[in-house]
């Protein structure tokens, strides 16, 4: 039989969910992709996952594929997938893909927003979406913080130890801090991201904001290579893996 | 003992309650704030709500007041009862006020939004906050249909039945209708509001933007004083109150 590759562009709320990946112990945004398209397509499938977020971080769209021999149409997946799926995980996109695309094996830039909520108290409609903090912070000094980022640079500082990585070195194109009414938006788009990289970014990034650290204290944080020099990984709620953009999209719609 | 009157400013996530109103049958925000009060000020402590919101309506800022003879200071109490509230309910600010004032018995403004998130398929993490259409909405005949409904009218087509009030008059003093990318922001600013009057209102403007009525319609709408004349009752989930003005505050910080 005939065999396709079909690419999802796929949204979740990661409240409910331990994570992208599949555990033996929680129920996964993988895991639930895999049982309804295996209910859908009546065979057993498999997505393989761009990004394997972590427990409550959310995405508007994280990137999986997989191969069928069903012969729906790949632009069709979307909307029968959808009325499957439970509320908390909504196909943006599907469509075909060349057989030996992979989503881990092509350049691709991805955009992730790190929000955090300032004000006396918090706010209960964004606490799934943002950190709270009731912290004044000084977003000029944060942003003159970031600039030491941008570019290509080993972020072992900024890498969860334990992580098993051949190369520490990433590139950031670009961070931006956006101040949204209370909501102060951290977004950074990047060629690769190394586990808790954008999480230990915002949590040092906080710092510099209350005064605990200089924007120029950045560069000796890179120098280190050591994950100690840098500040705390903020918590999983505030991050959302915004976009996907790969190199070549001609294949896409 | 001396007895204070206390205001506070109460935000919420109304997901996951049974609307304001202590019911029988479910947790309400009433319900959690008179245990929670009552636990901290060790006295029975009933507040009384400005706007008693359905189920799954949110809250930036409703208004409650409640009577005590604690002798917690009304600004600190704001602290300590976020710290027994479930995380969906944050008090914003807590302040003293005249022992006659009644939060529904003087003169206030109201501001609420209504949201709709647009697109091809519903985004998971604005699924609890917006109400998701994939319909095409002309945004500017919604436009001129909500200029019909400033200004003071008899709204009864705008009202559920069954509401018992004395009368259906009621003056909004403005109605903008706000792009935020994907969402559609119906932010009603109004002397008062009949029971499911802005959903109502937000059901009816989608059908002007769905060209299912003309903008010129709502004049009929509203000379015809009957509910049947208007659109469906929009979801309660893209319902947040966001706040109250009242016409005397110089007792408030």
């Amino acid at each position: 039989m005939d065999k396709k590759r079909v690419l999802l562009t796929v949204a979740y709320d990661g409240t409910a969910y331990h994570g992208w990946q599949i555990q033996s112990n929680g129920i996964t945004i993988e895991s639930e992709l895999n049982r309804c398209l295996t209910q859908l397509l009546q065979e057993p499938i498999q997505v393989i996952g761009a990004s394997r977020t972590d427990a409550g971080v959310h995405a508007l769209g994280n990137i999986a594929v997989f191969d069928t021999t069903s012969r729906m149409p790949a632009d069709k997946i979307s909307y029968a997938l959808n009325q499957r799926l439970p509320e908390d995980i909504r196909i943006q996109n599907s469509c075909e893909v060349p057989q030996d695309w992979h989503p881990r094996h092509v350049e691709s830039r991805k955009t992730y927003e790190y929000r955090i909520y300032r004000g006396a108290f918090a706010m209960p409609t964004r606490r799934l979406y943002t950190y709270f903090t009731y912290h004044a912070l000084d977003v000029a000094a944060m942003r003159r913080a970031a600039r030491y980022l941008e570019g290509e640079h080993d972020f072992k500082s900024f890498c969860q130890t334990g992580a098993q990585v051949e190369s520490t070195v990433r590139r950031i194109y670009s961070i931006e801090l956006e101040e949204q009414g209370p909501e102060l938006v951290l977004r950074i788009c990047g060629g690769g991201f190394l586990y808790n990289m954008v999480r230990i970014i915002a949590g040092t990034l906080m710092e510099v904001g209350q005064g605990k650290r200089r924007p120029e204290d950045m560069e000796a944080i890179l120098a280190a290579h050591d994950r100690r020099a840098a500040g705390p990984t903020a918590p999983a709620q505030g991050l959302t893996l915004v976009k996907y953009e790969f190199e070549d999209t001609t294949f896409m719609r």
